[in-house]
């Protein structure tokens, strides 16, 4: 699978920690547009922290697996712009990413099913004038615009294998103890952790026990749940996340301003 | 009238609580065009504050009328999800309003023309897995993407009619004062009141009037003017909203912020 | 050039002080889509200082040069709306930019290329209904729409020339200084002067060499450098930017913050 041109216009996802004030994404769009008019360009987020590699990798993986195949997805956060850090495409299964050879693409990607990286060193690909601190307009945006409109991977430059990957911690199960980590903390101020089902499932923890959960040094008993409805008004709780992940929360509250988290915490569960 | 395809392909809209920095909206927009790829999308706003229905309310009524016919309008501000509240369609006449049943849709639907409502039960509408934290994308995005593919509001559930309607109060005229709320202090800090011109009319009051308000505890002497122009720099006025309401502003400044008024504040106002 | 359909739908660019949270950009969208349904449409950003009509013209200016020929660009920071300032559309030889007569669309129409200017009275391009406080929603939407879909600019109104001129200072050399000014600080914390590689040659200062800068009574030693990459994690340096302007910059740092640096700030350079 590549870009291609359906009926409706070829797909073109964008992730950045630019935010919405700057004009760079609107730049971004316009140098798409310009390359490619029929694509249709999706915001995952722009709000991503700046500099904030592994907050962008986990967005960009929870959003792109939503997304027709095919979908052309671009990510830039983009710390090293203008140093030796490569530009470069995945091809994979599900759809192409596009972005900084620095592991932001590569928990998405990784959830599609990798087939092949490439480095993008092919001018053709980017516009005229390539600047040293843009190059999500430069670079990154006109290339998804060509791949969209059917040129392939293969066409961007050399195939690479040392590319960066994502450093992602997982969790692990010690004794009776489950060790996580926060990967993020929603606007709603609920908690994300890598924790997963099959952690529980080795502790023989289900839904409904009560549960400890330590973090910042504070120990927390709590009940694994459902629903949200299943906790009363500011009460915390530990509920599946519509990502796969548990997510530590309080109804109608934000969990993460209550426990003052962040990204990066540890947390540890037991029964 | 039901969602159709037209060369330009279907509209859908949005209005959530999400905010835009989590994938939550792009969630969305991926499982919506996954169902109808020629859909077009537009984002009403995601700045609802959380789990204010009300406001999400007034504000999807405001932005619903300038919308084309036929368009799809999905409304999520969903403080229940996960409980029994049901999820529903409402056919109105000038277009469909998908989300939660608890009045969210119900004002921008009447002002539509409200036809029937059915509850969203058939799973065909729905995605393969529904999580209990997040209808938006798994039943909301998909049923309204299936209606705007060319699904009828019936195919998606039972009709049903005992619906929650919104609660919003109207303004009463009591003697020599018009006695109106505030439904939302917008961006520029204009206070937007539910006062209409009838209130006004009864009371005799028209435009270049002095008039009379009394909020939180204070009494200001002002005027009933025509356009931002007729304030002099920083003065405050009563003038008719773009929305039919009367609104409570302050040339190039903040009224909200001097006034230290938020939204369900009682204003009183009189000759 | 006027607006055209081109088989992918004609393009219209957004670009206001309206913020996110409000329903406004969504009734400009609806606007746009009931007069023209197969317009596309993309946001420039809606987050211009509230009334800052320089910020938003240099905005505009940045990023209307990256759409394709024949877009239409919306602009509206518009604190005369409802007074005598009128409303108008210039005819640039890349698109049409449409917004008040205040000076805001010219840097990007002039960039573009300035043919003809017209002020908008024909009542055809308007909504039916014009309130005085909301131009955006109910003239330059429409008449977007309208030379989107084929008029012509000529059938807006009389052609003027005396509209607004842009205030933009420039930057100038006095002996061994270059004095320029802050024209943005952008969300990276970016100080973005209106200095131009011009100036530096006059002062024969190129890449690498030490150089002084003057702010706010401060006295700041530097260099100028080709990229972030240069400069160690925390250190500040002068950088062309990609609009062709020199920016002070500070890696993986704001230096806006650091400098407490405003827009309109006097900067002055030299070796």
């Amino acid at each position: 699978l590549t870009g291609r041109v359906d009926s409706a216009g070829p797909l073109i996802t964008l992730l950045t920690d630019f935010g919405l004030v700057d004009p760079y994404v609107a730049e971004m769009k316009g140098a798409i547009l310009t390359v490619c008019p029929e694509a249709r360009i999706v915001d995952v987020t722009h709000g991503v922290d700046k500099y904030d590699v592994g907050m962008g990798a986990f967005l960009l993986a929870e959003a792109a697996s939503f997304f027709p195949e095919g979908t052309v997805h671009v990510g830039v956060v983009d710390p090293g712009v203008g140093s030796s850090r490569r530009p470069m495409v995945v091809k994979a299964r599900r759809g192409l990413f596009v972005g900084p050879d620095n592991g932001l693409l590569i928990p998405a990607a990784q959830t599609s099913g990798i087939v092949t990286v490439h480095e993008i060193t092919n001018r053709f690909m980017m516009l005229p004038d390539v600047s040293s601190t843009f190059h999500g307009r430069d670079i990154f945006a006109p290339t998804a615009a060509h791949l969209a409109c059917g040129h392939l991977p293969e066409e961007c430059g050399p195939k690479v294998t040392d590319y960066v990957k994502s450093p992602y911690g997982e969790s692990v199960v010690e004794g009776k103890w489950a060790v996580c980590r926060v990967l993020h903390v929603d606007g709603f101020g609920n908690i994300v952790t890598n924790l997963t089902r099959a952690d529980l499932n080795k502790l023989h923890l289900t839904e409904n026990r009560k549960i400890i959960l330590t973090l910042n040094g504070r120990r927390l008993t709590t009940k694994i749940t459902g629903t949200f409805s299943d906790l009363r008004k500011g009460e915390i709780g530990l509920i599946l996340g519509s990502h796969g992940f548990y997510e530590i929360v309080c109804r109608e509250a934000s969990a993460g301003k209550r426990l003052r988290i962040k990204r990066g915490t540890v947390v540890r569960v037991s029964g």
